[in-house]
């Protein structure tokens, strides 16, 4: 199983982050030695909203042989939806059987056409603009429709994360990393 | 004020991002216009446990004239606590005033002799080693010792960003901070 992490300009580095930490534990606490994954962007180097840089692994690579697709959110997601070239690329990852986003990243998934027809989540400040792209926009912290999982803004990474985790492994395996991670808190026990 | 955000070879991203996000959005929600920092790091580019990279702003200076030194985790920690290149970097430390640490990153600081005769806290499979760097371990998710504010494993690096905020601009900002990171959770509340 390889999962994609797009990453791209003026995202929110924790959108991204917050996921990955919990994900690929799966692999580095050998759980699915299986697990693998790169981090895909259009260019060699991408900057956070916030000046942080990460280097991408595959570089403009279309991305349609991945098992899961992750798309953080951020400002960029503004600019990136009505960007020809970016869709054009995100848009070959049509086949991957599960999509996820966390944040902004869903008017993403959404200008892709993934979530049509779908119940979705993100950032509260941007309901109105993902209405536009789905079904029925969801209040909630994690939304899973199955090929499609969104969460709400970025600190929700980490819930998606753990949720995908005991998707893929199951409720102990969940509270393990979550463990591992000193991570005490759970969706709706706030 | 300027931060020094100290990454390095084999810490855990999730440490670094998540104390990052909440503390930088002093500056790019417009709290605090004159609050700056840098990536500092040994070398240009530092790998991450699971092979995540990241680029540094500024490299191999001396870390003396920051208002804040921040340190993260990571199994990195357990080779440079001994790594006399390293320590001896980040003993020009010494004179900042406000030095906070996530996970592991204790036992750097503690390396260091930074928290001698303190209390402090780390990751809970480390609380044995953090032991002989410091008077009292206490299990708690931030300890807060005035000049030493150290926080328990990786996504508790949110929760002492959000106490950092709070110390510098109130609780209100927090607030603020907090919901638009959308972030529910407080420590203690789980």
């Amino acid at each position: 199983m390889k999962a994609a992490f797009v990453i791209f300009d003026q995202m929110t580095a924790l959108d991204f982050v917050g996921f990955y930490d919990p994900v690929t534990r799966l692999k580095s606490m050998q759980i699915m030695d299986d697990f693998e994954w790169d981090i895909c962007a259009r260019t060699p180097q991408v900057m956070a909203d916030r000046g942080l840089r990460f280097q991408a692994d595959v570089i403009a690579k279309p991305l349609s042989d991945y098992d899961i697709l992750f798309v953080p959110g951020g400002y960029g997601t503004r600019q990136l939806q009505h960007d020809s070239v970016f869709m054009d690329w995100l848009a070959t990852a049509v086949t991957v059987p599960l999509k996820i986003s966390v944040c902004t990243g869903a008017l993403l998934l959404g200008a892709a056409g993934f979530l049509y027809g779908r119940r979705a989540t993100t950032h509260p400040s941007a309901y109105k603009e993902l209405a536009a792209y789905c079904h029925t926009v969801v209040p909630e912290r994690v939304i899973d429709e199955g090929g499609i999982i969104t969460a709400g803004g970025v600190s929700a990474a980490i819930d998606v994360g753990l949720h995908l985790v005991e998707r893929l492994a199951g409720s102990p395996t969940r509270t393990r990393i979550a463990n591992q991670m000193d991570y005490p808190y759970q969706p709706g026990q706030t």
